[in-house]
């Protein structure tokens, strides 16, 4: 079954303590569809300016990615500036033109709204909720938010929270979102907000997801090099969302396996710039590091 | 197996978000030996002042922790006055009255020189050199430090950790040791100082043990009430170091199942001020929340 995907694309300025790229293609649907390609088809909901070129949308399509959904306006492409220290775990914006962002209003196509399976990546939650009002009967949705929408919009996100099945945010953001310091705690307020799951993304500690009556928890992949934690998150929901929607089976067993295909994809991606990674690799790849965080965990039941 | 610790004895006084103790007991040795207590036989190395009680002396015995390396020494006992704010993983020292301990040197008893397991807790590198002489061929030495060591005796330090097998230190003194902001890079600079193993210790994100070849990662077990984190690294490390003494076994399933151990204990130490959580517990207690920890983190191998 594909999956439907509404967030940015956009060209991303990055300074790293390793290396430095300019308007190198990226954006949450970017790199949430190019993550979910290894695993199934995926239908893309955004917009670009008349300034964006053929060579990403080859590349997509040639991924398997659908493009009737991805508007083309008068206007310049999304463009975020930003910076990373030592401290990969946080980003430093410089700068964010949303060009013809700042008008989007998410239009699916007829065969778009049948989508079973549905991300909303990070964007404002009324165009979040703009796409639930277009889709017939999906079986899951998921989502992503940031802080700015939190302070900003908070009872729209709420509003939209109601109709999520699957929230998958930033561990800051949970806290904030719940107000509650306690994580445990935290994540029992939001899914009373509606998520019956909750995935909490902590970077390079990894993830935490909380279900009913259940909590997992996978580390990041132990990695040597980490050249550009952009669109980390972003890959992970695809891996994560992706492998939902290739086996369609939404039992905690299968989530679980879907967060770790997850890490494994934002392992890749932050060895290099922008999609350049993934770009390389081949499913056997992804089972390779899978099967090594497997090895990574494993410890003995007790005698 | 017993296991001979030195470290400190000390008075705490405490804030936390969500309360005060004034003058409980604490010091690395005196949460390494309860913790190890669970286990197997520990044997203290350490000072206090003659305004120590009885109480928690009999405490400490009736643990079957071996008090016969307890200087007692005119002056006041160490006393450290700390606080933390919501962000649990930080301490903020206030004051801190070294006392006895300014002047403190091991002294083994007769009987500890033949200890095979020894951890030296976090003390003045040079001190944790004075153990190693008089201990006669230990099978595994274990030891923690801090940044106070890393900055002001750096080549004292990296002296003792050419003697040490097992070294147990936070996150960030990892990466300041190493002089390397990416943990795995810097894990192998130290395991090039002497000790085969390092154990990285991450707060509520857990533990990295790095071994030739093999890296584990294990979670913190995920509480709703962390009231307290003082002692949790001494108690975590008590844990592993007391389950390698009772078992004799240093190979890596063992090494893991340790790790976990030393989770739990810890897990169960930040849940009340000083010791007190610790004081409620038995051994089925610990075996329950390894079983969580096994629950947590399990997920299916790739079909």
């Amino acid at each position: 079954m594909d999956i439907l995907v509404v967030g940015s694309v956009a060209f991303d300025s990055i300074e790293t303590p390793f290396g430095k790229g300019d308007d190198v293609l990226g954006g949450s649907a970017t790199y949430f569809s190019t993550s979910a390609s290894f695993f199934t088809g995926v239908q893309l909901v955004a917009v670009v300016g008349d300034d964006f070129p053929d060579e990403p949308r080859q590349f997509l399509t040639s991924r398997g990615v659908d493009l009737a959904g991805l508007q083309t306006r008068p206007g310049e492409t999304f463009r975020w500036n930003g910076r990373y220290g030592y401290d990969l775990n946080e980003a430093h914006t410089l700068e964010t033109h949303l060009n013809v962002f700042e008008t989007f209003h998410p239009q699916l196509p007829e065969p778009y709204r049948k989508a079973e399976y549905v991300f909303l990546a990070n964007i404002d939650p009324e165009l979040q909720l703009e796409v639930l009002r277009q889709v017939e009967r999906p079986k899951l949705i998921a989502c992503d938010t940031m802080n700015f929408w939190i302070e900003g919009k908070r009872q729209e996100l709420i509003k939209t929270l109601a109709r999520v099945d699957i929230l998958v945010i930033n561990e800051g953001e949970v806290r904030q979102l719940a107000d509650e310091p306690n994580l445990v705690k935290a994540a029992e307020i939001i899914r009373g907000f509606g998520p019956k799951t909750l995935v909490v993304k902590r970077g390079e500690y990894g993830v935490l997801m909380f279900s009913e009556g259940s909590i997992f928890a996978a580390p990041a992949y132990p990695l040597e090099e980490v050249f550009d934690p952009t669109g980390a998150g972003d890959t992970f929901a695809g891996g994560f969302a992706g492998y939902l929607a290739a086996t369609r089976n939404l039992e905690e067993r299968n989530l679980r396996k879907a967060i770790v295909f997850g890490t494994v994809m934002a392992s890749f991606t932050v060895e290099k710039f922008s999609l350049d990674r993934l770009k390389e690799i081949d499913f056997k790849d992804i089972e390779t590091r899978y099967k090594r965080i497997k090895l990574l965990t494993d410890f003995a039941d007790l005698d």
